[in-house]
C-alpha cells in the first residue's frame, strides 16, 4: 500500500520569512525514510481559517502532520482548529495538566516566573481532542494523534528539538504505528559529484531516458556540489543499479560520495590521523569553522589563523611582507605561503591557505570580486588553484570552503 | 483594497528536504514590504498534478507567485502546467529563443558544451503562454506574467539570485505594477531583545491584551535573541506607538535594536574605528567568521586565532601552560587569557576569548556539554561570563557567538 502524507507548518513568523522553517523538510525526510510519500508542505500563518483551509486541502491524504501552535499563548491555535476540523470536542485532562505543571515548575529557577499566567497557559495546553491519543510533552507542550474521517492528523510542537524527539516516540504509538507499517519500503541513494555543471547532468539524464525509469530522480546543486538523489521501491533495485552504473561510467571521475557522506565526512575519514591547520583571509574563520563542525574534529584540526590584515598575514602566518608587496595579498604565492605558515605555526601535517576577494568591494579588472587563491600543502606535495566564484559575499565565502575541501581530498587521495 | 497572495514553490529536492527553500520566505517578505498579505506558501514536487492542485488551492487569491521549474530539463514543468491551468496554449517565441541562445553561448567557455542538447533546452525555454508578458531571463530562464480567470500568476525561476533579480524588475511590469499599486501600504517594525525568555514576552502580550490591538504581532526566538515583529496599516500607527512604548517600559533594559539592525550591525556601528581580534576554541573559527560576514568588516576585524588544541592556545595566543593546567582549558581564566592574547598578538583594541565544550563528547559533571567561558576585553575593561547553552553542537557553537556579540556591545557602550 502506498501512504501519502501532507505537512502543515503553522506560524506567522515562518510564513512571513522572519524565521526559516526547519520542520517541513525534516519531517519530509523522516517520512520518506519510512516509505511515506510527502505530496506537499503548506506553510500558513496563525489564522484559524487558513489552518482549516490547509487541512481541507490535504483531506484526501492518508496522513497529515502539523507543526507549531501548541504553546501557552493565545495565538497558539492548532489544537483548537484540528479538533474542530475533525469534529470532536476538547476535553480537559487533569492528570496531563499536572504533568505539564511539573515540567513548567522546573523553569522557575531559570526564568522570571509569574505563577498565575503560567498556570493559565498550562491549563490551556492540557485540553485534549476527544478520542485523541496524547503524545507526552518534550518541552511543555503535548502533541496528539487525532483520527478524522479523512487522514490521521499528527499534531506536533514547533521547536525543532521538541518536534524531532516527539516524532521519534510517536512512530511507535497506535494508530500511527500501524499506518506507517503499511507503507511500502522506499530506498534512497545519494550520489555526490564535484565539479559537475547542472546542464551536463541534465544532458546525461536525457541520454539515459531517465524519465522512463521506475525511479524518482532529483538533481540539485548544493554548496557548489551536484547531488543526484534517487528514490525507488523494492521492485526497482535493478533499474537503479543500471542507472548508477551509467552515471559512474560517464561521471565517475568526479563522483566523490556514494554512501550519503558529505565532503566534510569524506575528509574526516581520509585524514586518518593526520592533522590539519588553516591560514585564511577572505573566509575569515569559516574554513576552520567548517572543519570543526563535525564532532570529534579536535582529533585532527589543530587550529587556524584568521589573517584579515596584511600585518596579520606576516606576523601570524609568517608571510614575508616582500612577497605581499611583489604579488599582492590575493595571489597564488601568498596562498602557498599561508598554507606553509599554517603548517609550521601549528605543527600540522597539512596546511590550507586561502586569500581572495569576497566583495562587494575590493575587486579590480585583473582580480574581480570572487577571485580566490587557494593552496593545500604537506611538506612534500601541494594542490594550488585560483578560482573565480559567482555570487555575493556569503556565496563566495561558503563556496571557497567547498573548493578547499575538494583540493584537500585530492591531496589526501594521493598521499 | 487588500491584496492577498499565495506562493507555490516547486521542486522535489525542496519538498524532500534535500535543499532548504529560500524563495518562499524571501518572496513573502518582499510582498509584505509592498502591502500584500501572503496567506500560504505551498511546497510541491515536480509532479504536474500536484502543481495543478496547488494552483487550484490558491485560485481565490489575487496573486500567485511560483518559483522553480523553468529550466531546460524534462522535469521543469511549471510553464506547461500554469499555461494549461490558465487555459492558454504555449507559443514559440523565436526572438526570445535567440536571446536565450546568446546567453547560453556565454557558457561555452566555462562548461562542457553539447550543442544539440543545449539548443533543445533553449527551444523549450522559449515557449510562452499565449497572452502572457515575458520577464527577461536573468540566468537562462525567462519568467512570465500569466493572467487567468482567477489570480495573476507570476512565474519565476528557482535559483534565488535569478528569482530576486527578476522580481525586482517584474514589479514595474503591467499588469503586476497596477495590482501592487492597489495594495494598501503596510508598515513593519522589528524590536530585538536579549536576553528575554519567550514565556515572559507571552505574559506581557497577555497583559497588554495584544490580540485586541489592530496590529499583527509575531514573536520569535532567532539565534537566541527574541524578535517582536509588528505589521500594521496606516490607521494603526498610534496603536503601534502605544504598544512599542509599553514594551519599552517593561523590557527596555534588554532592547538592543529598534530599527531592524541585527546585533552584528549594531556592533559594526559601535566599534566606530576601534579594532577587534578573536582567540577562540570551541567555536573553531565561527566567531571570526561571523564578525567578517558583513561587507567592510576588514576596517575593524584584524583577524583571529583558532586555538583548538592546548598547544595552540599556548603557542599562538600566549596562554601559559600552567594556567591551563591549574584551571582547565575551559575556564574563565583561560578565556580571559585568550582575549588578552588576541589583543596582543593582533594589536587590536578589543579582544574576544572563547573556550567551551560544544559536545557531544567532552562534558563532565562540573562542566557539562554547553559550558562556555567567554571574555571580551580592552586594555582597561572587560566583560566575563560563563554560560551553559542548550542544544546540540551546532546550536552551542552558534549561540556562543551571539552571547559574545552582546558582551561586546555591553563593553563598547560603556567605553
Amino acid at each position: 500500500m502506498s501512504v501519502r502524507a501532507g505537512i502543515v507548518v503553522t506560524g506567522t513568523e515562518v510564513l512571513s520569512g522572519i524565521i526559516r522553517d526547519a520542520n517541513g523538510p525534516w519531517l519530509s525526510e523522516a517520512l520518506r525514510g519510512r516509505g511515506v510519500e510527502v505530496s506537499e508542505i503548506v506553510v500558513v500563518g496563525d489564522r484559524p481559517e487558513d489552518i482549516r483551509r490547509a487541512l481541507d486541502f490535504l483531506s484526501d491524504r492518508d496522513l497529515v502532520l502539523t507543526s507549531g501552535g501548541l504553546g501557552p499563548t493565545a495565538d497558539d491555535l492548532t489544537v483548537d482548529v484540528v479538533a474542530s476540523w475533525a469534529g470532536v470536542a476538547l476535553e480537559h485532562d487533569a492528570a496531563l495538566e499536572e504533568r505539564i505543571w511539573t515540567i513548567v515548575g522546573r523553569l522557575r529557577g531559570r526564568l522570571p516566573f509569574r505563577e498565575a499566567a503560567m498556570r493559565e497557559g498550562t491549563r490551556k495546553q492540557a485540553r485534549v481532542p476527544a478520542g485523541a491519543t496524547t503524545l507526552e510533552p518534550v518541552g511543555t507542550a503535548p502533541g496528539f494523534l487525532v483520527s478524522s474521517s479523512g487522514p490521521l492528523v499528527v499534531v506536533l510542537p514547533g521547536p525543532p528539538r521538541e518536534l524531532q524527539a516527539m516524532w521519534a516516540s510517536a512512530v511507535d504509538v497506535e494508530p500511527l504505528r500501524t499506518l506507517l507499517a503499511s507503507a511500502g519500503a522506499l530506498e534512497q541513494r545519494i550520489l555526490r559529484f564535484f565539479p559537475l555543471p547542472e546542464p551536463q547532468i541534465a544532458a546525461t539524464l536525457r541520454e539515459l531516458d531517465a524519465d522512463a525509469l521506475p525511479l524518482e530522480i532529483t538533481t540539485c546543486l548544493r554548496r557548489g556540489e551536484l547531488e543526484v538523489a534517487t528514490v525507488f521501491g523494492a521492485g526497482a533495485a535493478d533499474a537503479y543499479a543500471g542507472f548508477e552504473a551509467a552515471l559512474r561510467e560517464r561521471h565517475g571521475d568526479v563522483l566523490f560520495s556514494d554512501d550519503g557522506a558529505t565532503i566534510d565526512e569524506v575528509i574526516a575519514r581520509l585524514l586518518a590521523g593526520r592533522t590539519v591547520a588553516v591560514a585564511e583571509s577572505c573566509t575569515g574563520g569559516l574554513m576552520a569553522g567548517r572543519l570543526t563542525d563535525l564532532a570529534g574534529s579536535s582529533a585532527y584540526v589543530l587550529g587556524g589563523l584568521v589573517v584579515y590584515s596584511n600585518e596579520a598575514k606576516t606576523a601570524l602566518a609568517g608571510v614575508p611582507a616582500s612577497l605581499i608587496a611583489a604579488h599582492g595579498a590575493v595571489s597564488p604565492e601568498v596562498a602557498a605561503a599561508l598554507a606553509a605558515g599554517a603548517r609550521e605555526r601549528l605543527g600540522a601535517d597539512v596546511g590550507i591557505g586561502i586569500t581572495g576577494i569576497a566583495g562587494p568591494g575590493g575587486g579590480t579588472p585583473a582580480k574581480p570580486v570572487g577571485t580566490v587563491c587557494l593552496s593545500v600543502s604537506t611538506a612534500t606535495d601541494s594542490e594550488d588553484r585560483t578560482v573565480r566564484l559567482p555570487g555575493g559575499r556569503a556565496d563566495v565565502r561558503d563556496r571557497t570552503t567547498t573548493v578547499a575541501l575538494h583540493m584537500l581530498r585530492a591531496l589526501l587521495l594521493r598521499a
